[in-house]
């Protein structure tokens, strides 16, 4: 199995923000972000190992500034660490004003996705090679690492 | 300002899951249950504070198995330990196939959510109290006690 | 065929009523919450009959009080009278304000649900079996009856 | 206050059903139904009260047939008699299959609804009119009273 | 294979606007519309052809006037041409203030529709009929065979 | 009022296809991907003019393939010309088969924008400047332009 890069993975999701996902009191709903960063962690996953994936875990989901009704929410994707079926998908919420241009990170957080075969059974992944030259790579591998270690001693 | 019980903030969210909002792959997006998952957060923190309430951080969110259309949901969320104006929520979720009565644990997770005051800035809660002769709310409250000293130590 | 309690099909649906939800004058769209009692009857028959049902009619549903953006509606149904294939389910939903803590029924209704097999075709149920003891239980179920007894002579 | 013709209040709500209307069993969901019909019950009384309208009671809602994904659904409703603020609304859904041309009436209602004023209180609405040489319209019309005297003994 | 009438592909779809359908503006989102202008383009098609059918192409488009939450909107469609598998539908759409009454045309387009048999592949469909007597009918149909002639030759 | 770069509009909107967004035979519906594309051509204009944008016109929308469930839907749109309060804008629809890794365009379309002011009346834009050395950029000015001419000789 050959192994993929860590741009390779490198995926975008982006809607306009509609009143019909506002909450009670006029922000977006979190619920509604968060359905699209799992979209989008899915997406990423699915790119790097061209299977069907599922969500295992959500970690360190943290709402930095509230999203409006009318502002451009883009969502950023990309694989930063492949155990044998797992991935560790790192995931960035940017929304911007369009009226100002103004645009700022609303969330952040690591999802890890597993790839599954036709019987919904842990199939492997290609491996993860990122650019060691890059420092945003090099330290995005490292974490993600590390959330892959912790991961799979929390379950031994 | 008064002290609640853990009990007073149990918070119960059900529905039944429709095709519309399955994946692809037919079963439930995990998406959909992170958004059921973080109104009963939220309502869980706005019985204990009885103000408005956002979404901080979630973490530890596992899928422990896949829910399926037609499986009735069942969101349950207690706050687990409250802070000057933030709180600790445990949810669960439980998937019961009605055809055999079957009932599972599908997911859980821990949700931070912030109390606001008219203007938008974080507004003080009550005080938790929780029955020390109770072995369950007793460790809820330590592992919630936890997880706030130790996102307060990531903070400053 | 076994007989089943009416506790047994005791369910409960309960959502927080979003912004998605709102009529053109800002309040729920009655529809939106005749659309879940019609789906907590579903549950609340098929843990009676644990097969396929379907909705055959509605009645006597009353509004009795307009439900808001942003409260907690909870919908409790349960079976009150189960003939051969057909089940009068009783249906209530109370709507909570989550800052005040005030709750009310905001609704009640009758619907009658039909059990069936594979291809479709009505199919047995088991027999209902309330407390004698219990005063609440008694009432629903002479009125389930009497609703029972009231359709069939409507269809002859 | 002038009155109105029962033809004038006559209203129609259309729609293809979608995958994403479906129930668990893949037929159209019967709440998704009622919704259709709560809205054109709505749109009937106030094409009659040229005012803001609520929905007050369900009755005798009967399934007849199915439902289909990808069927046209065709919901027609109009005020059969108009009391002092409420109106009867008279109101049936007829589905159609679009490869073979086939009609079939699917469900039928009687919805009350209220007229309201600017501050929410019933507001009396025009007297209803019907063609005495038209024996449908009779006959709706005699339905309709006897409902409307039905509620006001009940309510006192 | 026989041929239909321009009258027998008349359709109707119609709902009353909801805020969940609402733009950042406040307006309904033109999408929401165009979704359903395509609905009724489909629903003529499939009346005409009575196969399935999909959309190829859409022209001219026009916004006259914006559309408010809470308006009654009507959308007519018929076809007005048929080729060998393919077929013009002109589409209206008309809102109506439930309120005063008033009623205003606020879009119109033209959609190419193509009948497909059970493989996916464009199917034959009956010629149309037009009524030479009718003006309107005449002159519908005179653009809609223009309109084919001008696909074709951009296609070739 | 300054110029900007006809690269200062471009917009990406992208999403995943769910299954609540087929059509009855199973593919997308077409009106939800008219939607996307309505929702990017709002992004671009507003990302050109930082004023509230509305549709006025949709032309030569042109379906080339379905889109399927599970698909990654990418739509991207730039302002090709401006007016005075006007602005053309080109956007394309590109499906992408995670599986396969295999990507083609689906649809491509024109949409005319008109900038409005907080009163709700067109209100004047900033002259769009394109890269003359770049022929791509160049053409779809050149059509712009001319779509522009069109439209205006069309209403006078």
């Amino acid at each position: 199995m050959e192994s993929q890069t860590m741009k390779h993975s490198h995926s975008i999701l982006a809607q306009l923000v509609l009143p019909m996902q506002a909450n009670p009191a006029g922000n977006v709903h979190g619920g509604e972000i968060m359905k699209m960063m799992d979209s989008a962690a899915g997406v990423a996953a699915q790119k790097h190992a061209h299977t069907n994936v599922v969500t295992a875990r959500v970690d360190e989901l943290n709402f930095k500034k509230p999203v409006l009704v009318g502002e451009l929410v883009t969502c950023k994707a990309q694989v930063i660490y492949a155990g044998r079926s797992s991935m560790e998908v790192f995931v960035t919420v940017e929304s911007e004003d369009l009226i100002t241009g103004n645009k700022q990170i609303a969330l952040t957080a690591f999802f890890t996705m597993v790839s599954l075969d036709e019987n919904g059974k842990p199939s492997p992944v290609p491996k993860l090679v990122y650019d060691e030259n890059n420092a945003y790579e090099s330290k995005l591998y490292k974490v993600g690492e590390k959330k892959h270690i912790l991961h799979n001693q929390r379950k031994s």
